[in-house]
């Protein structure tokens, strides 16, 4: 196991009817910006049950925050936190609306000359303005961990942040929200939980058996209640499960102590990019691949999940490791999300080329677990996935 | 699954040669209070590592701090943390160092009559002094939660203590200070982790998958790593799993949700005050009879903890309870530790009848997942564990 630090600080308020409870969180003198996104909210009766829980706090709203929270919307906001002097922010919404909030916080605080550098320049924010989050959308864990994802239109940039001011102070998380959430968006966040699973687990042996356990526990409950959720999403023990699952398979847990790889989302993000395919179903269509072109340097990891999570028990070490890959496959295949490229477009051909040119004009660093992949195993990697 | 609500806010530094870290840890302009134990850690290095680290902050020592630490030796150390204006305390040691500081860091910040109150009246301790912890002995759990049990001879009391500002700002954990435990204490460290685990999963189905899985996970963990940390203690990949998941076994994530029982712990601890013997020791003597006591509302976790823990295939649900409490049993023996009452003590007999009017004596409340337990099933339990 590697040395490693862990802190997490988020207060996680979890349950039925607990929307309500957003009224002791929030310091009665705090002046609010309720933050969400396109308005379903206000269809599904969450966004009036956030309002009543303020009702006694001064609240200011700003609503619109696109998938992939975008630069430019984020400024506009930024303008209404500084002309109105919000004190607190409040994210009602999935993992685009909590990863915006997340910018807006670091940036409502940043003394710097623009807040684009907080991305550009990577610069890891310290102290943010404080924040909690209503979570809409079980999937990306961004109420419970300190990261946040923004793109920029304008200069088609998909960029990282972070640092330990950005946790939340809290996240609600009410499993009674999972019932008005479409099925694509299901069958998305359930990939998207699976793939930070697979993203921190499935590298080389290092003696972490707590951690290879905990993950391999995400990873057993996901497939557990996937059907479930899908087909009544009513289902309150399979929809509670699967919303704690999320969380705890981005929360930074699993990943301390561990390697980790996370190339099928450096590959992916350049598919939404190209193509606009949802995160998840990228992440669908590079994971088989990418494990079949490192079989040799994952067999180890990927045969003792196969044996543990998808109860392999023939074959060979090698023999293993190829059937997870495709019980992987078939899970995706099985929550409705094609792993092929050429499912989701025509014009997939020369993507791969594409892709690995953008990766070595960007200046390559190396990807995967290893940092060894160059722009032409990529290049294969995508073909692969054709 | 129950609503809950989680948070823990301390920072875990863990590996190998981090005790230097607690320089940056603790604010430099800080009066330290160093509290140990009997003085092993002047021996196998840890004390000098800690001075090391410390030696640019003003620091002050309190040891001999006891096992079950007791409340009068912690008013002595109360009393040095007020003559020298004492700012931040750090633990050096095992459970009961660091819950003798959970005490100090509430007691230090209290404005009531007397200290005693926080443990007679139960006074949940929202804000306490600041405190670290360089863990010396894996077992309690106590280097990340905010709880503690405090001893007072003079009145034969063991009362527990609490709340949200007695979480540790760091704990330090380096796999390393196991090479230097003795074999007996490892094995009560590796017993009552196994135990805090089972206290809060074998109760009753809730349909708290994750939980469950993660529970299963520390068990399994314990059990795999368990004859290697008692063979070779300098064995790191052993050390640092053991480590690990003590902590992880009562730092609040896997209770979350669901049902606990505590009633081993609440029966074991008479065994402590009427004997002597190791609190360890006395979990593992209880729990078997408690298991079978109960078998009738316990049985399907049983039955789910032996097909998943103990890989018991054979049998129908009371069957396969029966093997895993069985297999419980000869886990506690294979570390060398007796799970009879008789083999601790001669006198053994009036001790259920003794237990069970102490605790009618003491106002009976109700044991266990149910609060259904009287002192008649108490005083059988007990005899069942002759």
């Amino acid at each position: 196991m590697n040395n490693f630090e862990f802190k997490n600080p988020t207060k996680i308020i979890f349950g039925k009817d607990t929307i309500a409870k957003i009224t002791t969180e929030i310091p009665s003198e705090a002046k609010v910006l309720l933050l969400y996104g396109g308005g379903s909210i206000k269809k599904n009766g969450i966004y009036d049950q956030v309002r009543a829980a303020l009702s006694d706090i001064e609240t200011i709203e700003f609503g619109g925050i696109p998938a992939n929270p975008e630069y430019d919307t984020l400024l506009k906001a930024l303008d209404v936190i500084k002309e109105e002097k919000i004190t607190y922010l409040l994210a009602v919404g999935g993992g685009s609306v909590i990863d915006g909030t997340k910018f807006l916080s670091a940036a409502a605080l940043y003394d710097g000359d623009t807040p684009w550098d907080i991305l550009e320049k990577g610069i890891k924010t310290e102290e943010g303005m404080p924040f909690g989050t209503v979570l809409t959308l079980p999937a990306t864990g961004s109420e419970m961990n300190s990261g946040a994802v923004i793109t920029r239109k304008e200069t088609k940039q998909k960029l990282a942040m972070g640092g330990p001011g950005l946790f939340p102070e809290f996240s609600v998380l009410d499993p009674q929200v999972v019932t008005s959430i479409p099925e694509r968006q299901l069958a998305n966040g359930i990939t998207d939980a699976f793939m930070h699973v697979l993203e921190q687990y499935l590298t080389y042996p290092i003696g972490a058996l707590l951690q290879d356990r905990f993950a391999e526990s995400i990873l057993q409950t996901l497939i557990e209640v996937a059907p479930k959720v899908l087909k009544d999403p009513t289902d309150y023990k399979a929809t509670t499960n699967f919303m704690w699952s999320c969380t705890m398979a981005l929360n930074g847990l699993i990943q301390k102590g561990v390697p980790t790889d996370w190339a099928v989302h450096g590959i992916g993000h350049e598919l939404t990019a190209l193509f606009g395919i949802d995160h998840a179903r990228t992440l669908a269509i590079i994971a088989p691949s990418h494990y079949k072109f490192n079989l040799d340097t994952k067999k180890e990891k990927l045969a003792q999940y196969g044996e543990r999570v998808w109860n392999i028990t023939e074959g060979d070490i090698e023999e293993k490791a190829k059937a997870a890959i495709q019980k992987t496959e078939e899970f995706f295949n099985g929550l409705g999300i094609d792993t092929k490229l050429s499912k989701y477009t025509d014009e997939y051909k020369g993507t791969a080329e594409t892709i690995a040119k953008r990766f070595t004009d960007r200046g390559w660093t190396g990807l995967g677990e290893h940092k060894s992949l160059t722009p032409d195993n990529v290049q294969e990697i995508v073909e692969m996935a054709y």
